[in-house]
């Protein structure tokens, strides 16, 4: 199951100092109307929850960390969920010691600084649904 | 060593459940006849292959996990190899504790939902052999 | 605070054996006259350095590791400092046993093998200057 798209406006830009990560990229995402796309991020942050995935018991579990790391990566794509744009993206988080941490980025990560690119894919958008074998809210034919 | 692109198509889509991670991508890339591009993935898996290659013997090391894994980012790159399309593409994993794992990915990825992004960049493709200084299938001139 | 781009030129090439990944990747991206855009690697370095950022003392601290590495992932993008061409990137890099480690990617990276996507994005370049919260070189109004 996939979709063509073709390259639309891509936006590059720096969140500010102790905003919320996965809420500011959501609300330039929305303010810019894209409705398909992708995002990346580089910068560090104050302190970063995500959220893992229990595959057998089919919910998402919060870890948090309050302390200093690098956004090492942060890859994501754009998509809808009830009619509205979401972000699902996957961090790579760094410690001071160079040790590496990560998941699925969920709100409450706190950024010290972040650069971004979003990019804008033309083409029908794809809307998220329950995924009856996984659980969880995947993209719908 | 370079070439210059222009880009083309951008397909975004979903692995089913079970299927193995490389080749489905890999499927993919020669039905849309991708010669060159890149390949971005997100999401999560019930087991994992990397392999490592080791620069002194000149040869790879196989590791796999059999556990749920998040895909906290995987990306690569299409050229060809003996004219066929061959993804060279490398994989961050994390666990349920949040810590990170991977490599080189290999075959026997198993995928338990997966979001990608392949584009297909426009321009003469880049074919590899084997590098003498390395032992690594590099681009040649 | 965000800029405008389109799509410009996309680069695909590998870097030589024992190059410096960084200067190398700066060197080609002022060759093509690239002010704004992004780029992509992976492959495998023999030695690394990243510099991480003490958010307090508001200074970067070096760590490096002589080891054989997998360059697992490494992003940035590419702005401008003093009118020159600015590389910022992040680098996932992975050892034989699988485990990750990474960070803000500084010179003295020295590669075994790289492939790396370069691309150019059409639009006003950022400039970096110091900003008075982080202590950082970050992008300005």
């Amino acid at each position: 199951m996939l979709k063509k798209y073709q390259q639309g406006n891509i936006y590059m830009g720096r969140l500010d100092y102790e905003t919320d990560l996965l809420k500011e990229l959501t609300a330039i995402v929305k303010d810019k109307n894209i409705k398909s796309g992708r995002i990346n991020v580089i910068g560090a942050v104050k302190k970063a929850t995500i959220s893992f995935y229990d595959q057998q018991k089919k919910e998402y579990r919060d870890l948090t960390w309050v302390e200093e790391m690098e956004i090492v990566n942060c890859v994501g794509n754009i998509s809808l969920r009830d009619g509205e744009a979401i972000i699902h993206a996957h961090i790579t988080l760094g410690t001071s010691a160079g040790k590496l941490r990560g998941g699925h980025l969920a709100a409450g990560t706190i950024v010290f600084a972040a650069e971004y690119i979003i990019e804008e894919f033309i083409g029908e958008a794809f809307e998220r649904g329950t995924d009856k074998v996984t659980g969880l809210p995947l993209w719908q034919e």
